[in-house]
């Protein structure tokens, strides 16, 4: 992402759209990425407007009109993007030029497939972008610290994932032996989603037992999902916890030998002598 | 808000009026505080009762003449506040004198357009007055410590915010082209909708899937939600941890005035000078 | 509570009905206890079976007897324990006394006021006796730790909770003025009714919004529920911690001066030297 | 578990089939575990399609047949098992040999109970497996950080859910006496079921409060349940954070055998001989 280095290879024009398109230094370079921004948030909301019956029939055309001129606008700017980079493939095959590709296919796939183009949500993913254009790295940082606590308990979480998935089965099942067909547990799977709506406390109540034993078994399953719920809140907390303590320096004071000195500490707060 | 100083600046009866309707010092000015609060629970409720169709039509004239007795009330209210204060411009676009003001506006509104006087029902922030009023300050406190809490994970929680929005689009999307709108999914607006409900585990159960994909996504939107969840209750409770446990020293260095000491520090951290 | 002390002051049969009644030390004592414990679940039980239909019908005149013949049994242990108890009146009015009281006057009641009965199961509380008659005192400090934290964190939850009351007022009115009687918003209480279900992530769906502003306005209180669910948790885990934090020793050393013994530690787990 | 040293005991191809069945360290070892595990997601999968009704008209003579395949094929693996195992009746009454046991009984229990076969789903709790298998170990130890952390706060969460079940029998006695019958309350274990339904915040609507009074203990009930909420999710957390900190040394003092010392513990704590 250094594009510092792939300046120097580029030739003129090239290097300076590279400028313009991927970095955000320059007066110019910020207005191209707040502009783009702005358009994406307004080809996907299109979008979804577009899905409305009654819109679509009032203004249906003006909209299709507008979807394929920021369809063109994409491809336009994903083609320059890979003109303007020094090695094309590599930005082609990473997360952003994934997206950046998958912002644009859809609407060309409306052509074969009727009702693709409603895919084009996934513009939405462009967004993303906004942290790098702003200059949010400080978000970027709280990203990272969020994404490194919910990494670290990757396993924990997994293995919860699991155990949840085989009490869900067989609880499903139970539920499907003991109501049965005639009040909506029509079959294991469909018993299965009752039992995950009901664990996670979505409850729709499409589907609610009603024999007295089913009541019984679906209040076990509620407050067994009450106490689980607990699970990985205090599995990410404990991380988030982890992740924030190690801040303070591990330098004990070479006169007093004290520990527990902020980062930023110039002198031991216990006896004043200077830290290394 | 110190009042004391203003109060040298104003004449005696304004001063006096002043102590009443600022102050809780003096066994007036509490009375006239406890009083306003009443009068404020008592408009309020009265406001949500005249909503009632069957109360409406019973009683509908006796409340229109209470609401317009506690209308006129707080308008002299807040007439007296303008007078008797030292700069009446910086009152009224105090926090508190903003929501003095909007307490009386939709009942004039009323006048103009039916049924804004529902409006007036944001009375009920006048009730946080009371806070002032009963010398709350260590709830006030209580209050900073949350504020605090949650103003420092503001930015992870934004992050939060804007993943989740950008989830919630992409997963409404797919859920309108795999139901339709014959099971519901009308657009995808209400679609998105959809994924909000599910993903809070509020879970209305207005809109449900019915086909076999269709709730096969749901339940990984559930399992999702429900692992989602733990993310900003981690964020919060971190930050509790940390508003809780480093109550640090007000202290200033006498030397070079750094702040931000611990309460067990004796020498300051920057310079090494010995704090009082 | 000591009944140590009361005994010398009872005369011969009162004192050894006060062991067997009030105390558990005694073979005796203990099966007394175990089997009203077991009388009383299953005088609840039969309380909650008599209000099914069919079981009433079938059983109920065997039901009837047996709810007598229980409230003729804890009204005979109601007397006998005012008889032992040395200071009647101070048992009367204690919480294990109230509760015993509440527990036999519902029955009676329903002589004078039909449906009354059933009201009797608040005898269920009197089963909070089992801490006491298992020696479950280990259970008893967990609870205390709970209520201690709970304690703790009155204030904060005190001011949540008026901060939540505020904040739903508003937003039912809100969106009584936008859905409006036909959407089922048919009055403010109503709506803030709905508001709560809401915010707390219920959702039972029997009042759900169905214009397009209204679907907006209530994701915004769900997602602003989503937020706010994260605050009681954190202030209640920020106090536990609190509470199960204070248990290190706080000794020091007298020969190496380290700090943080366990408070069972007999010598220093640095240098060795007896710890005083 | 150690099947080291049963080995020896075990002649030739018992010796060599235990190797195959039970261990892991083999290539033929991991090709079984591997082969098995399909085996019986496989199964879980038919069992649970069995269940719909169109997949049973068009596919179920196929599916029946599969699932007597499998069942004779676990019946087989089961007796193998037994076989080559140096005690059998130890590896029959272990937690793995029960559930080896319960996967194939439920097809057999079909020609005696129609509709037992559906029990076979307990099969999936053999997918547990996969740890040994794949030498998950570490995520053994995650799992043992969890169930440690849970078991930590039993005594905690015992006493949480009889305070929960007390509230919910007299919570649901109240909503039955206020709403009645005619409401969908028809009787106090059903108004118990919608206490549990609202308190744990799943909510599925279909019995819900109609009367005024009963809307407002609802709300009561409804934000009790948020604010309960946060204590089972406090309790795990806190024990989580106990579980992560403390990891204490299971070095035993050598010189009086006492356990429980801190990783960084130079002498023993009691008796203050150095430990090794």
């Amino acid at each position: 992402m250094r594009p510092v280095d792939e300046k120097s290879v580029l030739s003129g024009w090239r290097a300076r759209l590279h400028e313009i398109i991927f970095e955000t230094d320059t007066i110019a370079g910020r207005l191209f990425d707040a502009s783009l921004i702005a358009a994406i948030v307004v080809s996907v909301i299109l979008v979804m407007l577009d899905s409305v019956a009654w819109i679509n029939e009032s203004y249906g055309r003006a909209i299709y009109a507008a979807e394929w001129f920021f369809t063109g606008l994409f491809t336009v700017e994903y083609v320059l993007r890979l003109v303007c980079v020094a090695r094309p493939l590599k930005y082609a095959t990473s997360f952003f030029g994934l997206i950046d590709l998958m912002a644009i296919v859809p609407s060309y796939l409306d052509l074969l497939v009727p009702g693709g183009r409603y895919l084009s949500v996934v513009r939405v993913l462009r967004v993303l972008r906004i942290f790098r254009t702003f200059k949010l790295f400080e978000y970027m940082t709280e990203g990272m610290y969020i994404v490194q606590a919910i990494s670290a308990s990757r396993k924990k979480i997994s293995l919860f994932l699991i155990a949840i998935l085989t009490l869900v089965v067989i609880l499903g099942s139970l539920m499907y032996l003991i109501e049965g067909g005639e009040n909506g547990f029509t079959s294991i799977p469909k018993s299965v989603y009752w039992a995950i709506v009901t664990m996670t406390t979505v409850g729709y109540g499409d589907i609610a037992p009603k024999s007295t034993l089913g009541m019984g078994l679906a209040s076990v399953v509620m407050i067994l999902g009450y106490a689980i719920l607990a699970v990985p809140t205090g599995i990410v907390t404990v991380e988030m916890v982890h992740a924030s303590a190690s801040r303070k320096s591990s330098q004990a004071c070479p006169s007093c030998c004290a520990e527990g000195h902020d980062i930023d500490a110039v002198h031991c707060k216990f006896c004043g002598s200077r830290l290394n």
